[in-house]
């Protein structure tokens, strides 16, 4: 019988999928940071928005905060208040929040489309973005890409299931 | 008082992300598509990869199966045996799993760097992927982004805080 794995443990695997979920996993974080992504900043209008109980919204609030993702900036200083803005790690998360609402718009809105669209003001169009390798500037496909071992590992660590790729 | 959101609900939201986290969301969930990428399929290698308990194990996995994102298929007659392996819709969400692991890379690995990496077979080089707009082939920038009522947009639908964005 093994033992169960705690999702704090999350941290500490060797793996930076999973050490990124151990930050983002709960299953509100997302949709915090998509309502952050769409501009939303202060506490009552999370609350709002999410319909979800104040002191889990407070907790997942200040978990992104340590994360380095949000930081509390004041934007009224006579009674002071603080509103959520994403910080450049957080900024960085948005290829993780397009890809799951480009999945949803492709899988998961039926035949009348998405209720929202996503609009590239550099060039006008509206955005169907595509993961692409910087060096060949083709779309990066699952199975052309081979896991291995990184430059963090540890000398007698091995790729899991390395072998079934071929 | 608000009534609190249910996570169920998620599935009706007007929101694609929302749609996808309603399916996605459940804090084991992306740990198990990791793995599916990585080439795992079958019941017994997924729990003594996660540590998780089984009947947790096997109602994610019938959830990602009812979903369309696994396929349960036969490797093995007498007697039957079943694994299970990524469809379309479930490779799709590569660009979420890479996303993911790739500001884990950046963000949770420290100095010594990541302790896998993926190599992009089809040029040979180390993957650190890009989401780009196919139109004018620029990265995708979040503050480049506008968000806008899409075309299965209810009448009355406004994007939330779409105000706010300049």
């Amino acid at each position: 019988m093994l033992a169960v794995m705690k999702w704090d443990e999350l941290a500490h695997e060797p793996c930076s999928m999973a050490r990124t979920l151990g930050v983002l996993g709960d299953r509100w974080t997302l949709l915090i940071l998509r309502d952050c992504f769409l501009g939303v900043r202060r506490f009552d209008e999370f609350e709002e928005r999410l319909r979800i109980a104040r002191h889990v919204l407070a907790s997942r609030l200040k978990k992104l905060s340590q994360a380095g993702i949000l930081a509390k900036m004041p934007y009224q200083e006579r009674p002071r208040r603080e509103e959520y803005r994403l910080t450049q790690a957080g900024l960085d998360l948005y290829p993780v929040i397009v890809g799951l609402a480009q999945w949803g718009d492709r899988y998961l809105c039926g035949g009348q489309g998405p209720a929202m669209q996503r609009r590239h003001r550099l060039c006008g169009h509206v955005l169907d973005a595509v993961l692409t390798c910087p060096e060949c500037a083709k779309p990066v496909i699952a199975h052309e890409i081979a896991v291995e071992a990184g430059p963090g590992a540890a000398k007698d660590f091995a790729v899991p299931f390395a072998r079934r790729r071929g």
